[in-house]
């Protein structure tokens, strides 16, 4: 018997079709709705089998449902609490797919105001440079990991429903603070993506663009497919995360002034141990 | 018949041990020796088959090549040239695979005095992560580009059969100037090791050290592999490509500096049209 009758995805891209899919493949939930704003993009998705319905009106496709995964960029996560609080069923469960926790959990506290108690803050660290549904698949999740964040006043049960979901998915589910966890992703994933925005559009506006653009090879490929991902997507985290990421990037920006000295200063010695010592840490990743 | 008899390979490392075995797969080269100063690194590359034989006596081992290829890290050429200068049979061409070209052309011109007009300068855009005579292999320069630095000094007929060999190593070959060279690589390649180097330094060292290694995912990985690149040659590439490296990094900072006040001041705006040109330009590589 399936463990979620009805599950309501709002924001049917690559992370909650993905759920819907992985869900389903595990026989964990009986049925899907899709949510959103567009018509035509939602169409898609049940065309893909990635919902069995779906409606542009967010209240009434989770008036039924017993499970809402909210995968929205964080900038709309406050309008959807909103929209769908006094159409909830009771008991219903929330849940979302935020990259940054604490200001996701600030919108809820703020906008669930019949169910903030039943909302789980949690997110998936997974994800491809791609989006959309067309790029969703149930194996997304396998064997990755999903933290989630609940806090003194969530209904445990609830915590305990959101992390069993996600392991039927296939991923390992940890639980840690917001602060902790948007600490973390800073450095593991806001950070790097930042770089990689900044360093397209640093050879990109020069007056070497074309060369750059014809002699980059493979490092550069992969230190840039970051920057193919959905902007809207960044910008919002960027600024849910503004404080972790700021602070992080300032000890980044520490490090390329150490370099950039070492370099000036023709100083072997330094940048030689600084490679070194970031060679065996990195060497320790078996990924 | 072979159009080279006898390769000098000093250096027998990855590049230069896949050029051999390029060759020799190509029926281009009849023998193959390799120089350096680990007797017991040459004996694995004899071993392998990358080389018919070794010295450690570099004069000896170039003696009767009619090709030497220099695949040393940077700050070793120098050395090198001043070793082999007295030791080449007439009209033997020297060629090297330096990641950064007006300072290996620099050190050719005061090193090596009898045969200046013989050296080609030459950087194939072509590696891997890896270092060392295992990770050789002979498909490593196909459809890859190599790009020779000749000057006005340099004889026509070397350039060309510096050229032609790598042609017949699967490459394809692209004259330009050393500054150019410089400039180009500056951008593509040795800014984003800097920029790896740097993460992997300023994650690993912070106290949240344990969390980011446990919660890095596919981005950070992708981002940092060629932070696992080998400090001496990094080193040395930094301080032989210096001017360029550091013009490259002042903008690098700039663009830094810029996000960052767009994301202190929230502007969303900036933000998102900073993030679309980003993509808009990687998705441009079809890699």
């Amino acid at each position: 018997m399936a463990k979620i009758n009805k599950l309501c995805v709002i924001g049917v891209g690559l992370i909650g079709g993905s759920l819907a899919i992985a869900l389903r493949n595990a026989g964990y939930c009986a049925e899907v709705i899709g949510a959103g704003r567009n018509a035509e993009r939602l169409q898609v998705a049940k065309d893909l089998g990635v919902v069995d319905s779906f409606s542009t009106d967010i209240a009434e496709a989770v008036a039924d449902a017993d499970m809402v995964f909210v995968a929205v960029p964080m900038g709309a996560m406050a309008a959807i609490f909103q929209q769908i609080d006094n159409h909830l069923k009771p008991g219903a469960i929330i849940t979302d797919g935020g990259s940054a926790k604490s200001s996701v959990m600030k919108d809820a506290k703020l906008h669930l105001k019949r169910s903030y108690s039943q909302f789980v803050a949690g997110h998936p660290i997974a994800g491809t440079e791609q989006s959309g549904v067309e790029a969703a698949f149930g194996e997304l999740f396998q064997n990755r990991r999903v933290i989630i964040t609940p806090t003194y006043d969530t209904n445990k049960r609830a915590a305990e429903k959101v992390a069993d979901m996600w392991k039927a998915a296939g991923a390992e589910v940890e639980t840690m603070s917001a602060l902790h966890h948007d600490d973390v992703l800073a450095g593991t994933s806001h950070l790097p993506h930042l770089l990689a925005y900044g360093l397209v559009n640093c050879l990109f506006e020069s007056n070497n663009s074309e060369s750059f653009f014809k002699y980059a090879a493979g490092g550069f490929r992969d230190f840039t497919r970051i920057a193919s991902s959905d902007p809207v997507m960044w910008r919002d985290i960027c600024l849910s995360n503004k404080e972790s990421l700021l602070d992080i990037l300032s000890l980044y920006q520490t490090e390329l002034d150490m370099l950039k000295e070492a370099i000036a200063k023709d100083d072997a010695d330094q940048l030689l141990s600084y490679f070194d010592s970031a060679k065996t840490s990195r060497d320790k990743f078996k990924f």
